[in-house]
């Protein structure tokens, strides 16, 4: 999952589209109205097999799936084979290019003060060294100001260390999107970048990086919180590194991928649609087990569990397996492109990309169109003050409220995720499936973001969420807001 | 720190060298005569700076310190020379030889059912591969029975991986220690250990084997508790796997090192001794920060600190940093010999081995002789029933009462450490500084034991408490237990 680090404005009045806030009455009372179906859901989801089954053959059987690799394709073949062999309806492939980039071999090592191997994990799309590596001193730099004080003279032909503290996902993860260009504007040669954790078992994360365009693209690499920390200690005493760096990475070109996708087709207006899903794409390291297979196996089953209950809902329910989250964004690109003008024909996104700990309920928001995708990461937002709004959020905190027999009643203001995001920055209202989030950032782009981590009976809990909120959010009299207006 | 899984003997009677365990009344009270000075020792301990600056030298700067490394003997010549600066007395190497074990490089990889890297941490003293590595079809076995119940035609030229689950590090390290010859005596090709550990972000840990006198040596690696995991899968499975494995490692016969000692002479039975310290020596990966660096700084603080208070105890009080515990012990044997039949001179032996977590207390035993080294890790033993040893614990425990103010007072039957087991074993009561011990076993061993994961208060908490204990145990006017007989 690579999160903008931007900040987002949750919501933008939609004053022209407002509808009357009606006061929850009874009979229209989500809560009461799907009580009994969402107590066969659940209960269905909550002894499920399917989904565990399928992540094991996920992530031990076909393993890693970076965007371009064969792994990829083949994740994405036996997910539309087996939504198929469930019968459920529409199962097709979207097409959609990905970036084929490839990390190579690539090593580091301490020079001076004294030598020894330095752990790296190039960040995504990075260019690789020279054939003979970059051998030259480190200048260390915990913030974007320190490194600009410097000046070019004291960052040419250097390698940059970004050594920042930490102070949340959010923000720490800009030295590894934004890092490379900020060091290359000065003459830097390479740069290494803390890995965007807080804690760590001499573990580097990668992760996508973004080069400013116009600016020499130079070599990044994710080093662990460990030698961070070592570098720091080493600019405070004033001693000198150097480093020797090899990267062999490469952008190999673009290659044909697709997004997956199944239905179940709306009993009464099939063209309006909730989609929901997660990101069939990995990095190429660990399983992509946390990020974001479970989200995959999770919505997948939770559309076969309804399809097995025989529940067709008022709209089309559809899942969707986007592909290519982690190094372009290119598969939720291509859904949203897919539908042209017809954004209005979605009535909610949800997206699972936050792992698989304990789920505790769903975020929410929904934005003015081009207001740009609502996230939580940079902070959980004030809740809004547009009545449209707010009465759609009481309406999931009803829906919410469905979920207290797992502990997952909290709806949040402050929602979405980055597959949802062409849609969510359209007007769509967007979801995302909140968990504990104890120690998802731990593992997260890591060799060790593997099934082991993933306890059955909270894949289970994600499972039986998204098949009742997609099933609810589908079936509803209303709209969750009204329509947006059609949009390119 | 290795630590022998094999199950121990707290105690055995002492029936001929008991003495009268009398109620401990007002005046033999250790609680109520070192009260005063305790405060004194603890409130300087609780502010010290000097623990930590020298830990920041010796793991930043020194770095990791494996026996027949320059980084050892290093460490070795700064800690001599800084006990110099402080004043202590008797400050001197005692010389011990130690392995040379160097790693080389290292890689595998899985070439079947999936193609990718295989992260590995070759264990200490194995041998290498031959120069074109070992290529082979992996046989995944959860246990030394298991692997048996195969027989040698279904392990004979193939590598054996040991997947056990996770028991305990007493019991899941047997494996790293053990299965390299079990599996040889079956003819396998090599063996990869899961790492002894609970948690693991793609982390492999290193650690001595011991390969059996007569029976082949192949080379046997670390896997991580992740691959392990995988491995298990592809058997479920019946997945065939084959991986490809390659190794430097070699041992290039003896080096010269030392262990460094320290004293505070005593100022009434001076041949009477408390030894304390921790092993200076560490794992070549990470920086030997938790193992054993952080003991051996608080060890030396503690008798500085006693130094610069002007506390001159009635026997001697010893810091001893032992050399080249993780893979020969030589240090401590080396410290056991110099004393020849003079083993009764030692009153009690303290050692730090279990990391700088948040200190709880003291673990204690006194075995008879010959019985082997006390250990608490395969589980904490009945309190003993000898009347000796349960004054003795009794003792202990007012002791540990001091430690009130900084939650500390636990004192527990079951302590002692590998360096003072050749003391411990020949009858000298050992002590252990416990901790809560919640994540030790994380870093143990790895790329991830650095400095990082130290919280100087528990540094200094540490320091306090081992000069408190060595101090009183050193300054009492009984010994803790009669002498024992001269031994050799």
């Amino acid at each position: 999952m690579p999160i903008s680090p931007r900040h987002v404005l949750p919501f933008v009045a939609l004053a022209a589209l407002v509808r009357a806030a009606a006061p929850v009455g009874a009979s229209d009372d989500p809560a009461d109205r799907y009580r009994e179906v969402a107590g066969r859901i659940l209960g269905r989801a909550l002894v499920d097999e399917g989904a565990w089954t399928r992540l094991e053959h996920l992530t031990t059987r076909i393993g890693h799936r970076l965007s371009g690799s064969a792994g990829l394709e083949k994740a994405v073949a036996w997910a539309q084979e087996g939504m198929k062999a469930d019968g459920l309806e529409g199962v097709r492939l979207q097409p959609a290019k990905v970036p084929r980039w490839v990390r190579g071999r690539e090593w580091a090592r301490i020079l001076s003060p004294l030598a020894r191997e330095l752990p790296i994990l190039g960040l995504g799309l990075s260019v690789g060294t020279p054939g003979e590596g970059i051998a030259a001193p480190v200048v260390v730099v915990r913030s974007f100001e320190e490194l600009n004080a410097l000046g070019r003279e004291r960052v040419e032909g250097r390698i940059v260390a970004f050594a920042p503290d930490w102070e949340g996902y959010g923000r720490t993860v800009r030295y590894r999107s934004a890092g490379a260009s900020a060091a290359a504007k000065l003459g830097a040669a390479a740069v290494l970048v803390r890995s965007a954790t807080a804690r760590s078992i001499a573990s580097p994360h990668t992760g996508m990086l973004s080069y400013e365009s116009g600016v020499p693209k130079i070599p990044a690499a994710a080093i662990t919180v460990e030698d961070s920390e070592w570098l720091r200690w080493m600019a405070a005493a004033g001693e000198a590194v150097t480093v020797s760096l090899s990267m062999e990475a490469r952008l190999e070109g673009e290659a044909d991928s697709a997004n997956v996708i199944a239905e179940i087709r709306g009993r009464e207006k099939p063209d309006e649609v909730v989609v929901m899903g997660g990101h069939i794409d990995s990095w190429d390291v660990g399983q992509g087990a946390h990020d974001d297979g479970c989200a995959c196996m999770a919505a997948w089953e939770a559309l076969t569990i309804l399809k097995d209950l025989g529940l067709r809902p008022r709209r089309t329910l559809r899942v969707a397996l986007w592909t290519s989250e982690e190094n372009s964004g290119n598969g939720g690109r291509a859904y949203r492109e897919a539908l042209g003008d017809d954004v209005s024909s979605h009535v909610a996104a949800i997206e699972m990309d936050g792992g698989c700990e304990r789920p505790v309920g769903f975020g929410f928001s929904v934005a003015a169109p081009g207001a740009g995708a609502p996230s939580r990461r940079a902070g959980r937002p004030a809740e809004p003050e547009d009545p449209s709004a707010r009465a759609a959020l009481a309406t999931l905190r009803r829906i919410g409220a469905l979920f207290e027999g797992i502990d997952a009643t909290a709806v949040q203001w402050g929602g979405g995720g980055a597959d949802i995001s062409p849609l969510t920055r359209d007007g769509v209202p967007g979801l995302s499936l909140d968990t504990a989030g104890e120690h998802y950032f731990d593992w997260h782009h890591t060799r060790g973001d593997t099934i082991d981590k993933i306890d059955p009976a909270n894949l289970r809990r994600a499972t039986g969420m998204l098949a009742v909120m997609g099933y609810v959010l589908a079936d509803l009299p209303e709209r969750l807001v009204p329509a947006i207006p059609a949009r390119r």
